[in-house]
């Protein structure tokens, strides 16, 4: 085995967008959608592929425009309270509205104004002016003139207003094929358990859904195995049907990435490699008139780079414009330094807090599609800016809308399942309040309510000298913040062990003794304050435990690792161990707090929360589900400043 | 025949609300929706039915995040470029991107940064962290987490997400299935020419589309004749298998409509009749615990009480929050009185002109459906209020996105055939610029730009006294504005008559003599003033010209009576003579300019407006094609102040 020759280029994206559209204009690719006429019936969320013009007109006659009965304007001139004027049978016909108004008449008086006399004579008292209460003939619209014009997409009202005028059938744009061909001898199918070294092949259904939200009529085809022949073959056939053809993951410069090669001996590589971050190793080629895409194989890169590649090329296909996505100013949390050279995409966390809408960078890696589902907007750092400061507006591109981001509480700090609980009861029915929550320990939350982050942290921080929890951390880094300190529960902390407990765990002595795997919470995290005085009260030095070092930011991940027996132990919760089917070896009960700033305590949001957690039955019987907990305390106020 | 019992009543649109509210909360129809499992899949844009947990976590094992080689971090604490550590097999491992790290292995040093001394041996000059380069297990998700609320709409990225964590069903809420009835005799189906007196049933398929927007299952049934019983057996069958039932048209007191009277007999009516206009007659009834809902027969009021009482009911059903609707605001070029104890809805036609965005009042009728498919926003009068000013500023609802509405051109004045034809040419491909066109008459037009209301005007004004076209007008009307006044065309007027001339008409004077049935341009039309001074010359009195009183707007609209029969003869252009295959008789040249404010001579839209106008071949062409028309001076600036 030798180093592969890497050669993956740097183009900054401008560049590359302009480069790759060129070579499509010289194609004829934003000429080549095709015209097909359906019924309009059908034609709803279709864009029009030629004008549309009114058949006939609308009304196609003079209508009554109000239910009475039909008059000539000129015999009711005289007509007053004092000498109301009789009409005799041939000078009026009754009219329901809608009806035709006969050719002789010339305006309409309404029932109202009517006082029948007998069956065939009316008298009326007000004078009529010429075509009152009558919908003239073209009054709406007059045959042959423009109802739609061409790349227009068809609302309902469109299909109301051409069946209106007598269209029936409507030249429609067709919609752009494409097919997504996932690449990878590791992909498997969703519905099977993925062995070590496995991957779910989920991409192409991520991809699809998104082509179609745009217009495209796209779907994933079968994977293919990590083998050039096959990938040749597949490319050759997929671009004979195929507006579009997408291949993902191969655009790395991997071992096993053959996209590149095949792509050049096929047709014409236009670019490779653009200074993005994520989906620097994008691939733009043309194979026979055909473009096809190599898009990264993480999702996060892929979604990414198709957001800037393809999503315009389906509307210039459609011969439409590409809408303008929503964009918010926002105010940055921390400091993001810009990545050097490369315009980088970062997913952001949007929180209204207060009168400000603060924006926190979310998930880093490019494989985290939970980070993508979390996340509300992105920020864009652009290649050889400074990066942006604390404090600093930015302009973030909406992944939701706005008033679903301002109807969010954000939860930063420690995890609890009880948090998830919250959510789904928040989120329930007319209160539609979403949490954000992000997992960063007790420390970590106490500086988000410092930063102004977030509407309230998780925190079960002990204080070795005092025994009390939360409240000296919050006088030392909280000072002036006015806040109240409430208690959410108490929940068992303890060992996470595998299932029988193989290795006779009793406490932290066996894990040194034994020289077991553990696994450890990071620093500023509770429990890793409360395996620090374990450690300390039982005269273990953290040397001796292995494992030490390697850190997890939540409970539920350090059990994930001990249930795939990557590691053999780690303290975390009951509810954590039980999740996953875990044995658990209780070593304390802890205080978990929420603080919240004094600030957000009006906040419909926060009492919709603080009302669920006094006074929810469902949320109690939830919450002793799940095991380890005690609620004595809950919704009690423990501090405050 | 007797004057029917008119039971229509008035209340506010609050109360209404609040009513059918409570009277659906005690059939629990809120919490009527059924839940079904899907393949994750097909549940795009579904909504969630039930929260939706990680079933494992991903990723599912520790996995290298680069292409490179798996190590023991401490073998590499060492290692530095003066002192490289060198690793034989079984100390290290190559590894791709997504690879499964072994389990002895506790990070990865990419592929750039090694250097293989032989293909078993590699030297390595940099130290390495713990976990470097490797997603730890649940580093994205752990097992048992919450992905997806419920009552959450699922995105491509929320199917990944589902699937990247083992979770390949879901349960997801049905849609409430919704039938509409149409109702009247005069119901015809859409394709055939309506017969006077005959309408094409269309408000289904729009209302259905809607519907289908808003996430409900809605179709339209076969229209139900003005039969009591029929429609009695069509509701009973439909409350069986639909969660709404809405019956359109039938809901006003005109001698046909027995709704009200059929829903009463059936179940229970609770409200008939709501102060909102259009829409009044409205009908809010429960039939064997389904709801039933009249709604008026007109489109835009059947359209607009639909966005009032069934939208948010649909969400309610789904357990979700109805979307914000986007709202803008603007200035209102021209008064508008509210409507007596009635909440109006105004259709509004909306116009970036330089920085502000005017808001003007757009078609009344309530049967317009044009006026709909052309209106770019929604403006609620309510009732009680003072209605409101000239230049005041309102808040708008929009019905298009704001930056459609930004890239349109606003034209308002005289109508002329060539706009449409711009207007098509101007939408084309990535130009994208809208054509919103008011056909309200030359001098209509000036006023429009005195007001700010329009980006361009066209214009015809005859100065009797000097014979020059509308700048006498201009300097008259427009003193202080600053604008060029633009040739567009020459084109004929005429008198246009029916195929084949059966009145024998030459001219006016046969009009006078015959008593033949003319209709008239209105007052401020450049076709108005034409008429008026040929009148004059002639010697003819207007009040000898039978329906000189009757106006109508547009060109077109004066072709169409006259081509339905309904008038004998018009003054108009050739261009709709022909559009209609009429008969013309010419009797003057007339030039048309289009009058653009100074201000507005740098923006795009102007510029690619006139661009078109005075060097696109394909403009002449078509305008040619239209007949009676002369460009020589097009383009040509005929005036400036």
């Amino acid at each position: 085995m030798s180093q592969k020759d890497i050669y993956v280029k740097n183009m900054p994206l401008g560049e590359a967008k302009e480069k790759y559209h060129s070579a499509l204009k010289k194609i004829n690719f934003f000429d080549s959608a095709a015209t097909t006429e359906i019924a309009v019936e059908e034609a709803l969320g279709q864009i029009t592929g030629a004008p549309v013009f009114a058949v006939h007109s609308s009304p196609a006659y003079n209508a009554a425009a109000m239910d009475g009965i039909a008059v000539h304007f000129a015999d009711l001139a005289s007509a007053s309270d004092a000498a109301p004027v009789r009409l005799t049978e041939k000078q009026f016909v009754p009219v329901n509205t809608g009806n035709n108004l006969p050719l002789e008449f010339d305006a309409v008086v309404m029932i109202e104004d009517v006082h029948y006399v007998n069956e065939h004579e009316v008298e009326l008292a007000i004078p009529a002016t010429p075509w009152q209460h009558v919908r003239t003939i073209g009054e709406d619209i007059v045959a042959t003139e423009l109802i739609l014009p061409v790349g227009h997409r068809i609302r309902p009202i469109d299909q109301g207003a051409m069946l209106a005028t007598g269209v029936t059938r409507v030249l429609i744009k067709e919609a752009p094929q494409i097919t997504i061909i996932p690449t990878g001898s590791e992909l498997i199918q969703p519905g099977t358990t993925p062995a070590p070294g496995q991957i779910i092949e989920f991409n192409s259904i991520i991809l699809a859904g998104y082509l179609n939200e745009w217009g495209a009529v796209a779907k994933g085809a079968a994977p293919v195995c990590d083998d050039k022949e096959k990938l040749r073959a597949t490319i050759s056939k997929a671009v004979k049907t195929n507006d579009i053809v997408i291949i993902n993951a191969g655009a790395s410069a991997g071992t096993r990435d053959y996209t590149s090669t095949v792509l050049a001996e096929l047709g014409e590589v236009i670019v490779h490699g653009v200074a993005i971050k994520p989906g620097k190793p994008v691939i733009l080629a043309i194979v026979e008139n055909t473009p096809v895409i190599g898009l990264p194989g993480y999702p996060v890169s892929a979604i990414l780079t198709m957001r800037l590649f393809i999503h315009e090329m389906i509307y210039s296909f459609m011969d439409m414009q590409k809408p303008v996505t929503a964009k918010t100013q926002a105010r940055m949390s921390r400091p993001m330094h810009s990545s050097m050279g490369q315009d980088e995409y970062v997913r952001i966390t949007l929180g209204q807090v207060g009168e400000e809408l603060m924006a926190t960078p979310a998930g880093k890696g490019a494989g985290a599609v939970m980070s993508l589902v979390r996340a509300d907007g992105i920020l864009t750092l652009a290649a050889g800016s400074e990066g942006v400061g604390a404090g600093e507006k930015v302009e973030i591109e909406l992944l939701r809308p706005l008033t679903e981001v301002q109807s969010t509480l954000v939860a930063i700090g420690s995890h609890d399942n009880i948090i998830d609980v919250l959510a789904n009861l928040l989120h329930k029915g007319s209160k539609a309040i979403r949490v954000s929550s992000a997992h960063v320990g007790s420390m970590g939350g106490i500086m988000a309510i410092k930063r102004g982050e977030a509407h309230f942290a998780g925190s079960h921080l002990l204080d070795e000298k005092t025994g009390e929890y939360n409240i000296s951390f919050i006088k030392r880094f909280l000072t002036d913040i006015p806040l109240q300190l409430i208690n959410l529960c108490y929940r068992r902390q303890g060992l996470i062990i595998a299932k029988g407990n193989p290795h006779k765990i009793s406490g932290f002595q066996d894990v040194a003794d034994k020289k077991l795997r553990f696994i450890n919470r990071q620093n500023g995290a509770g429990t890793r304050l409360l395996t620090d005085k374990m450690l300390k009260d039982q005269n273990i030095n953290p040397s001796d435990i292995s494992g030490y070092d390697h850190e997890e930011y939540t409970h539920m991940s350090v059990a994930a690792s001990i249930a795939n027996g990557s590691m053999d132990c780690g303290m975390g919760i009951l509810a954590a161990a039980n999740a996953l089917n875990l044995d658990f070896v209780p070593i304390a009960e802890e205080r978990y707090d929420l603080i919240i700033p004094q600030k957000f305590l009006d906040d419909t949001k926060i009492q919709t929360l603080l009302n669920i957690i006094c006074n929810s039955p469902e949320f109690k019987e939830l919450v002793n589900n799940l095991g380890g907990y005690n609620l004595r305390d809950s919704g009690k106020i423990m501090y405050r400043q």
